[in-house]
């Protein structure tokens, strides 16, 4: 049988359940809030929007491996492009380009130039230390850790600090050999 | 110029900005597990949720009249169809359905037969009291309240807690004389 190819972004994206973006630009604005009253820190509620998005992340790949259609890529650079053009379509619906390669193609950067998560939001200047889309860079760490991939990822510019675009910068620190998470049922 | 009537629930969704439901599903349970974390009560944890989404429904009311093109319910009953069958569709993209109105018109439940803030949840025995979903309670509370209706929220049923349906009472306290929350800008 052939096989069947990667679908694209916006015909996933238009397959998949979905709920109204501001419903969940207004919740995900509710986290942080009720993050910074908790934690007072802002540099904790950095770490653990990070570590919400990696929890997420973890479980999310799973419906983008089901839903996409994409396989194995071939390199990192594959795989960026592919979160990129197909993960941030399918599950935000916006388009996200990839740039600023190194010359050893292990690390790059994902531009936003649209973000639901930051609708309406303004930082008051008591949060000005606040990745306040942190939950992003822990969804990608955490799905690329399942499929073998250690990463770190870090905001380089940020709308939400006057910068003119989203900059995520992702950067692959050691490829593990191939393991599934964990076995199948079957 | 003739009035324009009110859209239907599927028009609306089908042209409003959305998300992934699971990316929203898997965010709001990761809400839910901070809350857990953070206030060790469940008690706590419900009326926080609740807190949180009369936030969320004083705003996300905009959206629903700008977009539904829904103008003054002429009564209470009319209100909780509109909420049901607009509503929910709009923002969740399911369907409510009304019954077990009292004599006077002023109470009655929403029913809900899927709900995708629960996908995939299971509540461990520690959560038996949680109400997980009170997020939606709150929500509808702080949008009633916004259109000048004081309501009374309440879980009666719930399938995390082995129901086959979710339901919810709505019980107008008392219908304050129409006041904007705000004055237009012009």
């Amino acid at each position: 049988m052939a096989p069947v190819g990667p679908r694209s972004g916006d015909a996933i994206f238009a397959s998949v359940e979905r709920v109204n973006a501001e419903l969940f630009t207004l919740t995900y604005g509710a986290i942080v809030r009720q993050l910074l009253t908790d934690l007072e820190e802002v540099e904790e509620v950095n770490k653990q929007l990070d570590q919400m998005g990696y929890n997420i992340g973890i479980r999310l790949i799973d419906e983008f491996l089901a839903k996409s259609n994409v396989s194995r890529c071939v390199d990192f650079k594959e795989t960026a492009e592919v979160i990129a053009k197909v993960g941030f379509k399918m599950f935000l619906g916006v388009t996200a380009s990839v740039t600023n390669w190194d010359a050893e193609g292990t690390c790059c950067s994902i531009v936003l130039e649209d973000n639901p998560l930051v609708d309406f939001v303004e930082l008051p200047d008591t949060c000005q230390g606040l990745y306040y889309c942190n939950i992003l860079s822990g969804v990608i760490r955490g799905a690329l850790e399942m499929v073998s991939m250690k990463t770190e990822v870090t905001w380089v510019r940020d709308m939400l600090r006057g910068d003119d675009v989203f900059e995520l910068q992702v950067k692959l620190l050691k490829q593990v050999p191939e393991e599934y998470p964990y076995k199948d049922d079957e």
